[in-house]
């Protein structure tokens, strides 16, 4: 197969670790006969640096010509403390995901047996857990209507849905369960909110093409504490942009592990992959940030085009190299090693186990 | 002090663990020469199968003429189980919150000592945790104006709030901090929704009312993560009401025994205590139910009316028959105690702790 991929490192470790995931891509490329052809853009404080602008019209031509984007992080200090800063990095991404109309987030959550003494949980509340969350992500209500009062004092945010917004990322939702547990879980507030009681009426419907996949239907309050309580229970969860916020970021800290969550926003026409780590800046520069969660994006991309034993082969070498302890100082405090190494190990696995 | 409170025992266990926390009431009346006078009130199943009204207009009365309300729990599957029931029991409760104004929830979340061993979170997250989340009741997304297309392709809900439904229940919470260790958390969305950067102005100037309490703002997808990673920061959260209802339900579960959990509900010329646990129709009449979450319930009744020594000791009270294994077979499943037999001993220990 031959894949165009944008690669926009971004800002602080973002380009570290994409250079881990872009060596992992060329491993298999290389073991599967492939062809990847990459093309660099800037974005972010990079973007902003270069040009004024945190998402240039030239990154945006790149993206588009491109089959998928491989993106690395954004975010820089020296504008985060600045209030009258008027354009920031993170608008770069913002504005990528509307421009390319990448409407459903996808945040897959895997709790890894060598990392189980790292989470919060209890071994047995977090072992063997594996979902993933479908988050839609250009609705709702951090989209709808604001208004101020004249006076200041009276605010409101309006969050509104259209069936076809719910119905897009409803079928991606069910192929995925498709290829997983066979179980689809909606999480809403259908017992106080018209627009849940939308998304329950569209998703049931949508069901009714996917007979083999179990939909159960989880209140957004409940599901805060099913997190917590049975997160082995899930398999693919479904929900609206801010419940899917939240629920995604708690998801994301009960494996201990959050420099390891990967992610992908994909729309018709584009994807984007993503670590969900932050730029960390402090690190930048000094070859010891975690390039995982670079690398299992790269897997997602793979999965994307349905290269479904290229990303499980990348999957395995992670967890490999996870068993053996070749892992930055972030895992392995005694004996670590550095951003570069563990690419380079993941690379050579990739090769070798082909 | 002379108080007279309204009783609603409500469905399924409601009864019974209400009725411990009477004894308990009793033994500070006798201990501390106060005297309370209380009266019975329907709500819930029981008042729909005598009256064919979860809240009867005579429970109003009863409920308007008291200081305060001890409530029990409401819900009989009879009627979960029937969609076509016109009424339900749940509408008692809500029908009452908005009947008597009842704007601010509070829910303290604590860690027994002897209890971490049921935590979901591994010691070292859950140790010594020790905070309250006031949360807004009546307005918000879940009041706010609803509405579906006429082709019932588009739903929404509006989030609306106003400085003064802020400023009121502000208020308590920075006064409840002043009480404990002096940090108030706001938790919003303020980066994004129009209603989050009102209630930051307005608490903002609130908290000028406060200068020894430390007033710090938090999103709420990061709150529903440092409710996981590090609870133990926390001493009052503030938020509106769904990120309320979805950070105090996560919050429920961390401490690992949600039969614990009292609650307060209160507005300017009312207050309510609860238990947060539910009534539990399966183990109804079999003397098992946990009382110590309505126990408590009414060591927050006893703190609303400033009796804190008198909260104090029952408080204690409820730690010692934890430490002692006094416990529902919930807590100890080897050599467990009858609802009543709990309900005496904290009682007893009341009497005799004076
Ligand atoms: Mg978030
Ligand atoms: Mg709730």
């Amino acid at each position: 197969m031959k894949l165009k991929i944008a690669v926009l490192p971004g800002d602080g470790i973002g380009p570290e670790v994409t250079n881990q995931a872009i060596k992992a891509l060329n491993a298999i490329a290389d073991a599967f006969d492939h062809e990847f052809i990459y093309k660099d853009a800037l974005v972010g404080a990079v973007a902003i640096d270069e040009t004024g602008n945190p998402l240039p019209p030239e990154t945006i031509a790149v993206c588009e010509a491109a089959d998928a984007i491989l993106f690395g992080s954004i975010g820089d200090p020296k504008y985060d403390n600045n209030p009258d800063a008027k354009v920031r990095p993170e608008q770069g991404l913002l504005a990528l995901r509307k421009t390319m109309g990448l409407y459903t987030n996808i945040r897959p959550v895997k709790a890894y047996e060598t990392l189980l003494e790292k989470s919060p949980l209890k071994t047995e509340f977090i072992k063997d857990v594996d979902f993933t969350i479908y988050r839609e992500l250009t609705g709702g209500i951090y989209f709808g209507k604001k208004n101020l009062s004249e006076d200041g004092k009276t605010a409101s945010d309006l969050c509104e849905y259209s069936d076809y917004e719910i119905e897009r990322i409803a079928h991606h939702a069910f192929k995925a369960a498709q290829k997983r547990k066979n179980k689809l879980t909606l999480v809403d507030k259908a017992n106080v909110l018209e627009s849940s009681r939308l998304w329950r009426r569209v998703v049931t419907e949508v069901a009714k093409s996917y007979s083999d996949v179990t939909l159960e239907f989880l209140f957004v309050d409940n599901a805060a504490m099913q997190m917590i309580l049975n997160p082995k229970q899930f398999d693919v969860i479904l929900t609206e942009n801010m419940f899917g916020d939240i629920i995604s970021d708690e998801g994301s800290v009960i494996g201990g592990s959050i420099g390891l969550l990967a992610s992908a926003s994909i729309g018709d026409n584009s994807a984007l992959f993503e670590p969900i780590h932050g730029s960390y800046p402090q690190a930048k520069g000094q070859n010891i940030a975690n390039p995982i969660a670079s690398i299992l994006s790269a897997a997602m991309l793979l999965e994307q085009f349905n290269l479904v034993d290229e990303a499980n082969l990348v999957r395995q070498a992670v967890e490999k190299s996870l068993e053996l302890k070749v892992s930055t100082p972030d895992l392995n405090k005694e004996n670590s090693f550095s951003t570069t190494r563990v690419g380079d190990f993941i690379a050579e696995l990739i090769l070798n186990n082909e």
